[in-house]
């Protein structure tokens, strides 16, 4: 049965969309539902592309609320490493699908996920029905001599997630950081992404003390470390990326890895920099948005970090037309790096689109674009269709009551909340 | 009748609020509704203060997504003031009503207003349910032979005011600012706010250019300024307040005035600094935040922006520490400078005051306060009262669609909108 959505506007013009076994059928004006067609009202609403979290950590909407306004260490290793000892699977399940649940009220329709027990963190998402690129964290603390291990762990997550057998999960493999995976594993990191065709995540450059800490212990910044040990590529998605040099653009554009910027967490966290887009355009990087954990955000609203995001620019550039909304909203929409898996809408592609309240306050006045941008949060989104699955009409998430009841039983299981 | 909230909570444990008469006349444990109460259902919600808007222009909301990405000066000069000059008494009256609403939906309580046809203003605010303190504005263009002009426009902005006899809007006096009102005229808007025991509101160093001019037309800043005319007095809020200096906020504090931040529209226009307010504590400078007007903004948001301060003050220390969650948010309450106006929830005080739903994702797992500024935007406001009434309940605004089609056809009367 083909799901048709009728009276809409789609780039200001009447508009709607037919959706067929996942993918659209057709879109624009003069769409129409047939007899026997599941119909969606698009009265008050315009279709637009959903948006891609380029980086998070879904199950950590869990410590939401928990631990705030601590430095990024301390945070780490006093109060969130220990809580993580004792998370088992349910905990991962339920706190991703509270994550995809957010992330589905504001329009987020891709997300690309670090986490641990990755086959819960794939078991959540297609249940939810989000796509997502999920990585089994790799550590080994910097000793080499673990390599077996983080290889059986990479193996073992690798497989967790193919367990869970959903066409929504892409595999990758996500090595936490410079600072807590050492050169060799980094290596073989590489060359196992290269051997299975699937992408790297890692976390770097996120603060001044990673690349002192890296200088002291390689001689060399972090991307030089990446690119040294092999670890960059086309399909290396780098978070964070905020104390680069000129150097290490270079580095990053000449193997076209991605970078992700999360505005938000970076400036919560106070690692001293902004993201700066400027220099990425100069040398062509891919950039994409990504929101991190609710740990150290705490939303997993994409739309309220597109501004944070403008705004970072304006702000650092000290010029109010940088980071337009335009552009802005492409970065987020992941559609300015095309390692993040994003679509364009046009028939034969795949159904991931969102249609926004247009009636509102929000972006009742003015043009839609800037409204995105500026003036509304993800409480503007209606309705998000994923893989041609409705995951949410009249802002209302499938199935939303059961998983905050059940994400509370588990944080109250870690005595995260009361 | 009295309203009573049942089944809320209130500070975490179980409670309820009995209002009459416009005031608070119990709250906490134990309050139920007796016979011929109008009551209100509370589960899933806390009660919480409303939050205070410093600053703002609210009809501006009729320029939302008009000219964005654009320097502060091209923006007024060439964008702004051309459709001002078109505006009427209907515009201001909708555009205010519909800032309003969306003042409403987000749990804003009490805001400072500067804007053109202040009557117009006033009679939105009394409709609209809100408090306000609404100034006109006065501008002389630096030429102190206009200031029997200035007086004119300051009586009949007054007396518009008056007419609109509503409890609800308190009058003040609103000079733009120093670069548009001649020493003269702000010295006798200075007496003349203090014969009438009014406030003064005044965007004051909101932009390097402002000091710079300033000193050369002056020979000093334009906070020395406004203390040698005689307009710095606990009666005066200061919007912006950015590029201060330590002798400047000197001056603030002797004099008892208050800062308003207004941190979103400062990086939207890139004025280059962000608020410094450890520096303001140091002084104990009496500190509000606001969103300016929609067109700078474009949101009037507070929990949204209450986020964008935090996250500024964090970046600017490079402390994660600075501006933590309970600050923040009573800054954003209005609880740190006395002349807003905010209220403590407690028997006799005005019954101001929201519930917010604690059974969503963004706060339904986690510690409220930081959830409030972190997590949560304006969305999960379930229930505004202002003065006992009821402006908002499940997230509908009371007269929400007529509104917004009424701002729209004002929008494209003055072209604004198609």
């Amino acid at each position: 049965m083909a799901i048709v959505i009728e009276g809409a506007t789609l780039d200001g013009e009447p508009a709607g969309v037919r959706i067929d076994g996942g993918s659209i059928d057709a879109i624009g004006g003069g769409v129409e539902a047939g007899p026997g067609d599941e119909r969606i009202e698009g009265a008050g609403t315009a279709i637009v592309p959903g948006l891609v979290n380029g980086h998070t950590h879904a199950a950590m909407t869990l410590f939401r609320g928990y631990a705030d306004d601590l430095p990024l260490m301390e945070w780490l290793q006093e109060h969130i490493w220990p809580v993580e000892a004792k998370l088992d699977d349910e905990d991962v399940y339920w706190g991703t699908r509270l994550a995809c649940a957010e992330m589905i009220r504001t329009g987020t329709v891709r997300f690309w996920d670090m986490y641990w027990r990755p086959g819960a963190v794939a078991r959540a998402v297609g249940d939810a029905g989000l796509r997502a690129t999920i990585g089994p964290p790799l550590i080994d603390g910097g000793d080499a001599s673990k390599l077996g291990e983080l290889k059986r762990a990479a193996a073992e997550g690798l497989a967790a997630i193919e367990e869970a057998s959903t066409p929504l999960a892409a595999p990758s493999l996500a090595p936490h950081a410079i600072y807590t995976v050492s050169p060799e594993s980094l290596t073989w990191i590489g060359e196992e992404s290269e051997r299975l065709g699937i992408p790297v995540q890692i976390h770097a450059s996120e603060t001044e003390q990673e690349v002192i800490d890296c200088l002291e212990a390689h001689g060399v910044r972090p991307v030089e470390l990446l690119d040294r040990v092999g670890l960059l590529s086309p399909r290396t998605l780098l978070a964070h990326a905020v104390w680069l040099d000129e150097r290490e653009r270079e580095l990053i554009a000449a193997a076209g890895a991605t970078v992700v910027s999360n505005p938000v967490a970076n400036m919560k966290l106070a690692v001293g920099r902004i993201f700066d887009l400027a220099a990425s355009r100069r040398h062509r990087l891919p950039v994409g948005l990504g929101t991190d954990g609710a740990g150290s955000n705490n939303s997993l609203d994409l739309l309220a970090d597109v501004k944070h995001f403008a705004l970072g620019q304006k702000h650092l550039t000290t010029d109010p037309a940088a980071a337009p909304a335009s552009e802005a909203l492409a970065i987020a929409r992941g559609e300015r790096a095309p390692l993040l898996g994003a679509r364009p809408l046009a028939p034969g592609e795949p159904a991931d689109l969102l249609l926004v309240r247009t009636d509102g306050p929000e972006l009742g006045v003015g043009a839609l674009e800037p409204g995105l941008v500026y003036a509304a949060s993800g409480s503007v989104v209606d309705t998000t269709i994923v893989a041609g699955r409705v995951l949410m009409t009249k802002g209302v998430v499938e199935g939303r009551d059961e998983i905050l009841e059940r994400a509370r039983e588990r944080g109250r299981r870690l005595g995260l909340v009361s």
